[in-house]
Formats: C-alpha cells, structure tokens, sequence
C-alpha cells in the first residue's frame, strides 16, 4: 500500500498557507525543505530550558547544553554509519563544508602544479568555485567528466579522466538540477583505486537516501541542514580520521586549540580541531531531531514514496505538448524540464499564482545548462510531505500556463 | 529612577527555571545571552509563514523570504549606521567573521614578510588564531599591545608598536575576560594615521554599547547574534565598501558568482561576494528582532543598568576577603576576580549548585591569563535582565562558597 503522507502533512503548519486564495503546492524541496514542528519543538525548547554556550563552563545550563549538542552529534554519526562521532563535523551548510575540504587541502601544501581536480558536469557551484579557487592557488588544474545527453555522468570518459595526477575526485551522489543519481560506489572505488582524495556532495542525497559513509569509502561527505527538514545555518562535514588527523586547521578561534600562546598555538583533536568559535548550538540538536524525524517514517519509505511521485509527475509532464524531461528516468528529489518556445521564468511565474512553487533558473549549475544550451529549466522537486494531488496540481497548472503563453 | 529588569525577564522563559531547588541567577552573558520571546517567535514565525530558500526563486514563498531576508540586513546596517547595507556581510559569527578577514587579506596577496600585524594583550583566541595563521602563510610577524596591571591597554606602547610596517591593527572593543574597555575611538585614529587596515572585535561591545561603523572609522567590524540575544549561528562582519571590493572572495558557492564557466568565475557585488551558499536565513532575521529588542529598551537604559549591577557586584565582591577584581573599575558587561588560594573551578561549581552560573576558566584568553600569572578566572557577566537581587545572591553564594573551600 501507498504511503499515506497526510499525517505528516500535519507536522508542518506551512503547508496550509494558501497562495492566491488556492493551497500552497510546495515542489521546491531541493533548494530548501519545510520544517517539522517536532524540528521547530526541539529548537524552541532548547531557547526555553537549555541555552548556555558549550564545552567551556562548569554550570548546570553550560554542562546541559554541551550534553545535547554531543549528543546531537552521535545521533548523526549514527544517521551517516561514521566509525566515530568525532568525524563529523558541524559546519554552517555544504558550501562552508566543501570549501573546508578545499581549503585544507589548499594549505596543506599537498596539491602542487601539474596535480588535477576532478568534478563533473553535473556539479552545483559549490562543488565548483571552491575547486577553481584551490587550483587558482596552487597550480593545479581542474578536469571534468562529461555527461551524456541524457544526464548521466560519461563513465568511460571518468575512467580515462582518473589518473595518477588527480589527487582530489569531488562529485554529487544526487544532482540538484536534473534528479541524477551518480553510481557513487562505483565512482569512489575507481577513485580510490587511483589513490585520490574523494569528497561527495550529498546535499541532494541525504533527504532521500540512507547513507552509510563506511561502506561508501569515501574521504569526505558533505551535507546541509536545511535540506534535510532541519534549519538554516547548520551543516555537517564529515571526514575519515586519519585523513583530517593528518590536514591542517582552517577557522582560528576558540575551542579548535589545545594552548595558545602569542608564539605558538597548538591544535585541539578532532571533531574540535575544525570547529572554531561558538557553533550553532541550536541546529546541531535540530538537525539531530531532523534526522530522527525521517527515521521515524524510515529513509525506505520517503524515498518510495517520492520516487512514485516524480515517476508520476514525469509522466504527467511528458504527455504535455513540447515538454522536454532532463535526466535519466530514474531520477531522484528533482525533476528538470523546459517547453519549447516558453521562457521558465514565465512558466514559473504563472504557476506560482496558481499556488505551485517550482524553482525556474540554473540551480547553480551554469556550466550544465551550458551544456544543455539552456539558461534555465523549471524544476519540480520532491519531499516526504508532498502527495499525488499536489503531481496532478503541477502538472495540471504546466498545461494551463502553456495554454496561456502560447 | 533605575531600569526595572522585571518586565523584560518575562520575555526570557528560561530565567525561571530552578536549578537544585533555587532559582537560576544566569551571570554568564558574556559566553551567550538568552533569547527574548520575541527573538524565539521571530524564528519560528519564519518557519510557519515564509520559509524557502532566497534569491533565486520567482515563487511567492522565495520571495518573500528574500523581502524579509533583506529587510533584515537593513535593519541591522541601521542598528550600525551602516553606510550601505551591503557593507553588512552574514557570517556564522564573530569568529567567522574574522577568519574571513585574514583569509581573504591572506590570499589578497597584500601582507608580506617583513609586514606586521597588531594585536593586544586582552584578545580573545579568535581574534588571535586567525592572525597567527596568516603570519604563518604569509611571513608576516604578529605584535602584541602589552596591557597594563589594571587590565587596560598600554597606549604609550601602541602607540610605539604602530609603524609603517603595521598592515592590520585588530583588537577588541571591550574585553571578554575583563569588561575593560578600551578607547576604540583614539586607537583606530591612530592605526589609520599610520595607514594601517582596522579590525574590531565587537562580540562583547555589541550587547552593551551602540554601535556606530561610521563615525568609529574601522575597516572592519565583527559581531556574533548569540551575544546579543539572537540565535546561535548567525554573526556579522561589516566592511568598508571600498575595502571589500579591493579584496577577494573567500567561500567560493552558489550566490557568490556572477557567471561560473568551467574555465573561469566571476564574482557577484557585494554582499553576495562573501556569502557563498544557503545563508543561515533564519539566523538573521531574527537577529534583526534582537536588535528591535534591544532598541525598543534602548542602548543607553542597557548600558545604564549593566553598569550599575557590575558596580555593585564589583563592590560586593570586593568586600570579601582574598578576593581580587581584575580590569579597571570602569569595567563593562563582565567582572572576572580571582580568591587566593582557591581554583576558580572548586568556586564556579559550588556557586552552581546554589544556582548561580558564572563562567571559570581561561575564556578563550589563555595568553591574558599567562600575563597575570593564573590559568584562569571567574567571570561574572551581566544582561539586561539581569536583578539587584541576582547580584545580591552572587555575592552571597560566592562568600558561602568561601567559607565552605577554606
């Protein structure tokens, strides 16, 4: 039987807001998800009965706090598989997340000239300019792998591109702007096997996904809060030990030194080491209560639940005249398609007033609209909340739209 | 007639809590301040009503999350006589804030050895680290103002250490660790007579003092939300325009781009420049309610009342044998003392258990501490809602304890 999202519609007060007097339909998850009120409970409680800054006081409020956002962090370094809590990193979002990586790797004098760094087509700007600035600096030069027409990466093409130059393989497990699930175990092997460093962006994948980050193999994984039911503002690294253990501190500040003297100051170990100054408290236990929350329904599930949805929308959209679908069939979270003749944005803004909010641009991906010859697409992105009214609505108010623009 | 606390405690639910029985006395302000109704309603406001991601979206919610995103930045470039508000830079706090700065001076190419950098005695780790590791990367050699036995900074000895060498002269407005406040008015003057890029250090400034970028002069200004009863995660870095636009980017992501081929990258206008990814949304409107609640008591009545109740602990405290006051006497939100003979810690954790939280330890200064010859303090640090009677109880716990340790 079908999953019923109904009842967890009603754990976020948002979804009721009616847009041009009609019901909001939500179908922008992939840029950011609603929020649970078991979320917004757990961060309103802590304000309430917990609030103290962490790890540095001896009172009742500062040792409560400092349990909570520790407890916190082992909640998702059980959500990730990691073998040590201290691996994960709290971080303000996947951005700050990969430009860590990047920056460390920076400084850490390992990356020379002559070195590459290898991404793919399908990257979102945050898994490229942080790459672009670490080769700006250090000589090394950045390669990509092509993809086909039809969204997925060129793994032939991958396989040539690995060589013993690339010492850092930086790609998505999921695409944010045409649903694309890369074959990462696959990839982090070959990379791997080519002995290079290998960072995932899972900021698509880990609100649909289980992820398990022992048995992917991967050096580091990056993800956000807020696309993962928690707020803004928080977001994870995580990163194999021996790895971290041997790169140098990025962020200066409290908490991340073991002694500070003007002459010299020594470091603090892991997870503090990466984690400088007061960290947002507050999201750390929210993101803990997030991924409770999608535990609760189980990752099998949401995932089932809106791959039917996407499945059906894609269907929905491709019996409309002049609709072309991007990535492959089995896609996931998000759902990319242009209209011959018809600018997204117009299309966007003439759904939006029926109430649907989609996202129309480049998602952050230029070079892949570049490479699809399109400035934009208009996509529909998926959540555990969103139902098979809400498809029918979407691809209902498409076709309205085209009746109107052309 | 003086400020009466009452009314604006009711705001804050967590000061009635008990703590072994007895009502908590929260005299660790400085560490992070709790959060006013107002503030906790603005957030979840945020979540119930508006939330999506901003910028980048043409759909109602998108838009109006943008609207109230910047609004927010308005408000807060107001509440600093901002010349422009995109002069108002979200970070994810002080320490971040200035991490941004000597990065981004790092990789500007502008410090080079030979060159110096001019800190003080009184700073806290983060606004020491960051330059230690620029100094690191760029061969630059960090100078210290020494301070005086009073807790107060050595202005003959600045004034000798600044020379043509002094590319940046960072330092904090008022002391974390003392309450001392120092003339940040005369010192930038100074710094900038001898053509020097300014940094304050605004973290514990901003909770008491009104803050004015325009007539203080500075380069650069740095403050955290979780000191100014806003939520963890959320700081600002305010720059000179002209200053920001000569330097480079520092995260590199989404939002921060103007166009992003794989060949090359520009960069956006300023604010989006330093603001790479999803930024901590939430986090900054509320905020901007944190600085609505502070204005709507007014800077001036908190300053007033603070400073009363620190004159008054001071006193009390001073009255009790072996006790000694570190920093002057015009000490603003925190009053650090030490007893002869007995750990700061055997104090904090007796005093806890009568209720009241103060703050032991190094805070974050372990070089302050090391000048005056001890591995720590006891802070007492004060806010708006803080009583007469909660002083009273400080120093009466702080004498029992006494009595109880000798």
């Amino acid at each position: 039987m079908a999953f019923d999202p109904s009842p967890v519609r009603e754990q976020f007060p948002i979804l009721s807001q009616k847009v041009n007097g009609r019901p909001l339909v939500y179908l922008d998850n992939a840029a950011t998800t609603q929020k649970p009120l078991s979320v917004l409970d757990t961060s309103r409680r802590y304000y309430e009965e917990l609030n103290a800054n962490i790890h540095r006081g001896a009172h009742h409020l500062a040792r409560a706090a400092t349990e909570a956002h520790e407890a916190a962090r082992e909640t998702i370094a059980r959500h990730l598989n990691a073998a040590d809590p201290a691996e994960v990193i709290f971080t303000a979002g996947t951005t700050d997340s990969i430009n860590l990586v990047a920056s460390i790797l920076t400084i850490s004098g390992r990356i020379a000239t002559g070195d590459e760094i290898l991404i793919s087509a399908l990257e979102h700007h945050s898994n490229i300019v942080p790459w672009q600035m670490l080769c700006e600096r250090t000589g090394a030069m950045l390669k990509v792998i092509p993809c086909h027409d039809d969204g997925t990466l060129d793994q032939e093409a991958f396989k040539t591109l690995l060589t013993d130059r690339t010492k850092v393989t930086a790609f998505n497990w999921i695409s944010n702007a045409f649903g694309t699930v890369n074959p990462v175990r696959e990839m982090i092997d070959a990379a791997k096997a080519a002995s290079s460093l290998v960072v995932i962006d899972a900021a698509q994948a880990a609100p649909h996904l289980a992820i398990d980050v022992q048995a992917l193999g991967a050096d580091f994984l990056a993800l956000s809060g807020h696309k993962v039911y928690a707020p803004t503002g928080v977001g994870i690294l995580w990163g194999k030990r021996e790895v971290l253990d041997s790169l140098p501190p990025w962020r200066g500040g409290g908490e991340m030194i073991k002694e500070v003297t003007f002459a010299k100051t020594t470091y603090n170990d892991l997870p503090f080491k990466y984690e400088a100054g007061t960290p947002n408290i507050e999201g750390a236990i929210a993101l803990a209560a997030a991924f409770d929350f999608m535990n609760g329904i189980g990752l099998e599930t949401i995932h089932e639940h809106e791959n039917r949805l996407i499945r059906k929308a894609a269907e929905g959209l491709a019996s409309i005249q002049g609709v072309r679908l991007y990535g492959p069939d089995d896609r996931a979270g998000a759902l990319s398609f242009g209209i011959e003749g018809v600018h997204h944005y117009d299309l966007g803004t003439l759904i939006d007033q029926m109430g649907v909010a989609v996202r129309t641009g480049h998602h952050c991906c230029q070079p892949l609209m570049a490479r699809f010859g399109v400035t934009g697409t208009t996509r529909a992105s998926f959540a555990v909340y969103n139902t098979d009214d809400e498809v029918e609505t979407l691809v209902s108010s498409v076709d309205r739209a085209l009746s109107m623009l052309r």
